[in-house]
């Protein structure tokens, strides 16, 4: 599903990369890639998507039906014979895939040619943006959990195909498994699930459903007891089944909770199960849940032992999408700069570096130190818009974040697997002290620019301004 | 971007699908595809994805790689020889795609052996929810642009591939054109854009951009005439190439606005550009539009003639997701339901058909009528939930939404186009009265069941009560 024409783009591009290819060929860009504002009005987001579109760059090509279509639009003989041959041959510089970023701030720097680096813009922005959004979302969720089990449960409400990325983006931010199979399969995560209320249904007769269920796959069974009562009927029958598969020497995993008030039917079922003698089967516990309702049933100190994530997962509910950016910083050499009328919204120009100050603890300190990517070493960061806040770098290790992915078109490293990233991930987050991760008000994590990186910003700022 | 393979489903479809297989291989089973509310806070949905789901079906098989997986999940060698050899060749009755619909009632019904009707459950929700909100949302906004030009531009902010399939479900529900390439060829829609800010960013001149682009595509040529200051730098220099364009014989399509107060500026552009004789130039404007904001610059007189939307559009926001669901309504022949503690949110039993009730005016009447799909005619029909609210339906027009659109796993009719269902979805929609298009308390258009249905959906309830 990673099988991505070059078509798969704006039209748009396509028509800038012909006047391109008439007037200026070989000339050179490079663009930045980066959001304005955290999703989910937290502090952080976790950058994911990274590996697919460098596997989908390295095999980016215009099929013949795309060339053929594309001539209905009016585009020259000689630059659909540059589309055939298209192949994009940049470099890019990004942060790990899996790392803590911020806003306003280059996770990712594109340079080539212009037209390679101009027509690859959608596709990096659809992937990296959606993915970088649901990595995020996991990863509140996972705040949310503890160390409870999470299982991704979304594709029948997902955007389509889109659900075959959001399982990999609910990994790396943390999640232990997912229902999709497709996806767990092409990204090796593990794959979970456990009964739909039509299995019980088409029995008619409860106990007979879990009954054969528990016999054909005694392995991880889970049986969901809400098809008709649960405390009436769902659970009772359930523990009758856990007694059958412990006198076959299998124990049934757990029992799910899928409708009504989760937190006081837990509970129930807790004591339920306990006082048949089964403490060991577990509570999965679904319906709509969030970081937000998770937490609450947390406090209500809800025995659930699984929690099931569908919708708000994986469509990253409520906000609709990242609102990541891919902005040209250099032209041929040249810095340059996006204006706005809002400063904040002014881009950062020429080829950057972006550096994670670490404490005496460990720990990331609270603000990212951005220079140009020509500089040696930044002893001192600035605030973008005051002169007066400034702050010596001494005392913190300095840890560079955008390192080369791709040279010329050619991936650096070897692809790293998604369970390796989600424990890059994890051992990140533990860096990322707890005030930017509360869902409340979460601490601002800053940006200081070096001396010579503002100086040029404010230089081209003043030479454009009306 | 349709080549879906069977493993693009929830895992517990296969583990259900492996106890059937061992208990009872040759039931058969009805299910039915239903929503359960209107998104949007809306008063209708636009049903689509269906097409796509017919090729889907058609192509459904299970992969070597599959299966090598599957067996690391426990699944028998006897299961996976099944699977090998998996075909789906149930029998589908829906609603045309592009028709109009409305919650708690049957879109789609599928029938057939058991272990096929349930492993197709993922991917008919995935795609069916997921367009059938976009195609809502699409109407939605066209009914605010009234005749105005709509261009869907979301492919970057769209979740990673779910973007294809929202350009083609954004055609249907009244979109004109998409900047989406794939979606375009593949789906036979217009493409269409115009130019980013990096094209001109990376001239440092706009004059000098905006001549080089004109000269290259004359056709359909829109400028960009914000990057540094609209009124004072991007429209002059618009309309001094207009001007040269117009003495090579070329006309300017238009210019785009894409920040600051829109109406303020589409109303100085439309002036300007008057005053310069260019009348016949279009003004574009994009900028997180949605059916709110179109609605509000249409009251202003904003004098624009094309809209481009990109994430609202795309993505449904602010709704993540439509609820669709799909629930057993027959088993081996027997009636089935789904109960819950919430009435509405029980299921109807048994193959159904809908009626869609027609006026005296060719207009949609306000209720539907269900029946059993056995009934010949439904002379009356009765509320849900309450016997002494019941309609004679003599004086309608009874029109029969679900039709036999697959039988035993082949499609029964030729493949129609998407610009074939946009201009079906039209014409439904102009039978809709206005009641149940506004965005503020729209109308609830109702539902009656015949009194056979209604009788045995209470049979079963009050055999299942506890």
């Amino acid at each position: 599903m990673l099988d991505i024409s070059a078509s798969y783009t704006d039209l748009y591009q396509l028509t800038m990369a012909q006047v391109y290819f008439k007037t200026k060929p070989k000339s050179t860009a490079v663009f930045d890639y980066y959001f304005r504002k955290n999703p989910f009005g937290g502090g952080y987001a976790i950058f994911a998507g990274l590996e697919n579109i460098l596997e989908i760059f390295e095999n980016l090509r215009f099929t013949e039906k795309d060339l053929e279509y594309l001539k209905n639009y009016g585009f020259e003989t000689e630059f659909l014979e540059y589309l055939q041959k298209f192949q994009f041959r940049g470099t890019i510089f990004s942060a790990a895939e899996g790392d803590i970023v911020f806003p306003n701030r280059p996770i990712l720097q594109v340079e080539g040619n212009i037209i390679e680096v101009q027509i690859v813009e959608t596709v990096l922005l659809n992937m990296l943006n959606f993915q970088t959004l649901i990595a995020t979302k996991a990863s509140r969720i996972r705040y949310s959990a503890g160390d409870k089990i999470l299982i991704d449960m979304g594709l029948r409400r997902a955007h389509a195909t889109g659900g075959y990325f959001a399982s990999r983006a609910a990994a790396i931010g943390g999640f232990d498994s997912t229902s999709n199979v497709k996806a767990a399969e092409d990204f090796n995560i593990i794959a979970s699930g456990t009964m739909a209320h039509s299995f019980i249904q088409s029995y008619g007769n409860e106990l007979e459903a879990f009954r054969d269920f528990a016999l054909v796959r005694p392995n991880n069974c889970v049986l969901l007891v809400d098809t008709y009562n649960t405390l009436k009927s769902g659970l009772p029958n359930a523990i009758t089944v856990a007694k059958e598969m412990e006198r076959r020497g299998d124990q049934l995993f757990g029992v799910r909770l899928d409708s009504g008030d989760l937190a006081y039917l837990a509970k129930k079922t807790r004591k339920l199960l306990d006082e048949a003698g089964l403490e060991y089967v577990n509570i999965v516990a679904s319906n709509q849940l969030d970081e937000y309702v998770i937490k609450s049933l947390n406090e209500q100190k809800a025995p659930i032992n699984v929690f099931g994530v569908g919708t708000n997962l994986v469509t990253g509910n409520p906000d609709a999408a990242l609102d990541g950016v891919y902005k040209l910083s250099e032209y041929n050499g040249d810095p340059r700069i996006k204006l706005s009328e809002n400063i904040i919204k002014v881009s950062l120009p020429s080829k950057k570096q972006v550096y994670r100050m670490i404490d005496q603890n460990g720990m990331f300190y609270g603000a990212d130190a951005i220079g140009l990517a020509s500089e040696e070493r930044i002893s001192k960061m600035f605030d973008p818009f005051d002169n007066y806040k400034n702050l010596e770098l001494k005392k913190f290790d300095h840890e560079p974040l955008l390192h080369m992915v791709m040279k010329n078109g050619k991936r650096e490293h070897p692809k790293r697997k998604v369970s390796e990233i989600a424990q890059y991930t994890k051992q990140r987050l533990s860096m990322l002290p707890d005030e930017y991760k509360r869902f409340q008000n979460p601490h601002i994590y800053k940006i200081g620019l070096s001396e010579k990186l503002k100086a040029q910003r404010d230089r081209l700022i003043s030479e454009h301004s009306f």
